[in-house]
C-alpha cells in the first residue's frame, strides 16, 4: 500500500509575530457576549456610535439602484478628489491640487502605502509612545525599524526632543497624530511648525496622522500641510463623518510621491471601495448633521472628565481632541489587560487595555472612547463604580 | 532677513519602483476619453458589466437604512464566514470549518495577508508567466525573491517542471490561479492533485488563487483544498458574483495561519468593508441570476474564438474559464503597450498589452476580456477589423 505524504505544515513567517490589536480582541468579546445576550457598553473601539449622515447613505443608496460598482483609478473618483481639495481651501485656507490627493480604503491603506512608497527595509521611523498600535506593527510587518519615543508626561512630541533622539539614533522618518490617539492630545500650531519645519532641516520625512481633524474642541484644526507642502498627510471618513465601516480615507501627498503610490496601489488595492467613494462626496457637506454630533462628544468629555477622576482613574494628557480619555488606572491594577477582560466579563463594559497603545508604560493605563451617548457613558461609569465597589 | 529651510525632499523608496499595472492605465485613458465624450469600449480590466445581483444590492440597501456601517471583526462577520463554509459544502463537497476562514478586502488584501503571514524577506516564491501582475508586484514591495516559470507553450504549471525549477533554485513558495489570468487556461483535476500535493512533498507552502472558480466552461471547479487542507486559498466576489468594487474576498487557511492573518489584518485592514460583507451574504444565493450571466461569458467565448484568429490574433492556451482571451499579436506588432494605446485612441476599444502579465514574452500579446455583452464582442471587433485595414 502506498502512504499518502504526510500533511506538510510550514511555520508562520517571523514577521506576522506583531502583537494582536487588543482593541479588536475586545471587541470581538464584547460582540460574542452580545451575541449571547448579554447587554455590554463599549468604550473599547474608536468609532462613532452614529451612522453616517441620512444624505451620505441616500446617495449610497442612489449608486446601488443605478447599477454596477466598479473598480475605480487607483487614485479614487476624480469627484471625490476635487471634494476633498476643496476641503482644504474651505476648512484651513490651504491650497491642495486635486493631483495630489489619493483616495484609500480608510487610513489603513493610507499607512501601508506611505510606508512602501517612503521608506525602505532597515529604514528608521519614529513614533511616539503612547500611540496607535497599527503603526508599530505594520512598520515591522514592513521590516522597518521602529523607534517608540516615550512622550512620559508631556502631552505630545516637541521640535527639541526631536532633535535629541535624531541625535542619538539618525530618523528616516516621523509619523505622528494630532489630535492624538490615544491620549487626544493636540499639538499647537507653534510647535507642529516647529516639528514639521524641525524634521525637514534634519531630512527626517514626515507623516502626520490627521484622521482626529474635525474633532478638536480648543481650537480650529491646523494641518501640517500649513508648514510643509511635502509632508504625507493621512486622514479618513471613520471619524468625525462617521463612516469606519466604509473603509475610506485619503492621503495628500508631495509630487514626487503620487505616481508610486498610485502604482503600489493598484497591485495592492486596485482601488478603494466604489460606493464609499461616491458616498464620502456627500459626507463632505454634512456638517450641519456632524457638528451637533461633535458638540454630543463634547459635553461627554465634560462628563468624563469629571466622573473619571471620582472613580480613581487620573487623565493623562489634556484630551483636547479626538474622542478618547486615556488614564492612569495604577491605582486599581497593575495589569491593564487583566483588568479590561474582568471589566468586561463581570461589569459589562469594554476598554482598551494601554498595552496596545504603550508596551512599556501600558500596563497602567486604559483608554475610553466617548464616541457614544450620554446614556451609556452615565450606565458605563455606575456599573465600572459598581463593579469596582463589590472588588475591592 | 532670515530664509525660510529650503524644501526637503527625499526620493521615494527603492521597492516602490515596481511596474505600474498597466491595465489600470489604459483604465484611467479610457475613462479620461469617456469623460471627453468619446464611446469607448473597454475589453481591458477584467470586471463583469453586470452589477451585483439584486438580492445583494437589496441587502445592502437595507443595511443602510438600518443604520451604522462599523468595523467588524478582523476574520469578517460570522454569518459571512457560515455563508462560505457551507458554500464548500455545497459546491464542491469539501468540508471548510468556519473557523478557518478569513473575510477579506477583495482577493488583494488576501494576496498581501497570505505573502506577510507566510513569508519571510529573501523567501523564494514560484509564480508562472504569463500571471496576473500585481503577484510580483506585491511579492516583491515585500521583499520576498520571485521566481518567473515562464509556461512558454504549456497551458499551466505541472507537477514536473515545479520539481525541475525547485531542484534548480530552492522554492518556499508557490502560487498559481486556475482558472487562469490572463489565459483562461484551466488545470485538469488529476494535475492540480500531483502539483498540490509534489509541492507539499517538497516543503513548498501553496497558495491557490481560485477567484475565477465558477467560471469553467469545460467542467466543474476543483478546489486545491481537495487534496491538501494545508493549501492556503484565495477568493473573491469580484468575478462570477460581480461584486468588483466592493472589494470583498475570503481566505481559506491552515490552522497555523488563522491567528498570524487575523493579527496582521487588524493592523493592515481592521475589517473589510460591513456594508461589502453583509451583501456578500446574499450573493452566496444568488445563483439564478449569476448563471445566465456565465451563460453570456460563454456565448461571448464562442464568439472571440472564432472572430480573434480571423482578425490575426492567435489564441495562446484553450482558455476553458475565467472571462479573457489572451491572444498573440505578433502579427501586428512587436510592441503591446504601443498597439494598446493606439487601438485606445483610433479605434476606440481598450485592452490589456500583455507585458502587464509577461515582462519577458508580452510584447507580442494582448489580453481580451469578455466580460462585456455579446453587442460589445461584436462592436469591438468589427471597429478593430477596420482599425486594422485603415492601418495596413
Amino acid at each position: 500500500m502506498i502512504e499518502s505524504p504526510k500533511p506538510f505544515t510550514r511555520s508562520p513567517s517571523l514577521r506576522s509575530a506583531v502583537e494582536p490589536f487588543h482593541a479588536m480582541d475586545i471587541l470581538a468579546e464584547a460582540n460574542r457576549l452580545r451575541a449571547a445576550g448579554t447587554s455590554v457598553i463599549s468604550l473599547a473601539v474608536g468609532q462613532p456610535s452614529d451612522p453616517a449622515p441620512e444624505i451620505v447613505r441616500e446617495a449610497a443608496a442612489r449608486a446601488l439602484k443605478d447599477g454596477r460598482i466598479g473598480y475605480t483609478d487607483a487614485l479614487g473618483l476624480r469627484t471625490l478628489r476635487e471634494g476633498l481639495s476643496r476641503h482644504y481651501a474651505d476648512h484651513y485656507g490651504v491650497s491642495v491640487p486635486v493631483e495630489r490627493i489619493a483616495v484609500t480604503t480608510g487610513s489603513s491603506a493610507g499607512f501601508n502605502l506611505a510606508f512602501l512608497a517612503m521608506f525602505d527595509p532597515g529604514d528608521r521611523v519614529a513614533i511616539t509612545a503612547p500611540g496607535y498600535p497599527a503603526y508599530r506593527n505594520i512598520l515591522r510587518a514592513l521590516g522597518l525599524e521602529v523607534t517608540e519615543i516615550s512622550l512620559g508626561h508631556e502631552p505630545y512630541l516637541t521640535a527639541e526632543r526631536l532633535r535629541a533622539v535624531h541625535a542619538e539614533s539618525r530618523l528616516d522618518g516621523l509619523l505622528f497624530a494630532s489630535p492624538a490617539n490615544p491620549t487626544g492630545a493636540v499639538i499647537p500650531a507653534d510647535a507642529l511648525r516647529d516639528l514639521v519645519q524641525t524634521a525637514a532641516e534634519l531630512g527626517i520625512s514626515t507623516i502626520s496622522d490627521e484622521i482626529y481633524h474635525g474633532l478638536c474642541y480648543t481650537g480650529p484644526d491646523v494641518t501640517a500641510l500649513a508648514f510643509d507642502p511635502n509632508v504625507t498627510v493621512i486622514n479618513s471618513f471613520s471619524k468625525y463623518y462617521c463612516m469606519t465601516g466604509w473603509r475610506i480615507g485619503w492621503m495628500v501627498l508631495p509630487e514626487h510621491l503620487v505616481r508610486p503610490i498610485e502604482r503600489i496601489g493598484q497591485s495592492l488595492y486596485i482601488s478603494a471601495p466604489e460606493l464609499s467613494q461616491i458616498a464620502a462626496v456627500s459626507a463632505l457637506t454634512a456638517q450641519d448633521v456632524l457638528e451637533p454630533i461633535k458638540a454630543r462628544y463634547e459635553a461627554n468629555r465634560a462628563y468624563l472628565l469629571k466622573r473619571l477622576p471620582e472613580l480613581g482613574f487620573g487623565i493623562a494628557a489634556p484630551p483636547d481632541g479626538a474622542f478618547y480619555a486615556y488614564c492612569d488606572v495604577s491605582r486599581h491594577t497593575n495589569d491593564s489587560m487583566d483588568f479590561a477582560r474582568s471589566m468586561l466579563a463581570q461589569a459589562h463594559v469594554a476598554a482598551t487595555p494601554g498595552i496596545d497603545f504603550d508596551t512599556g508604560e501600558g500596563y497602567r493605563t486604559m483608554r475610553f472612547s466617548y464616541a457614544g451617548s450620554m446614556d451609556e457613558m452615565i450606565e458605563a461609569t455606575t456599573r465600572i463604580e459598581r463593579w469596582l465597589a463589590e472588588r475591592s
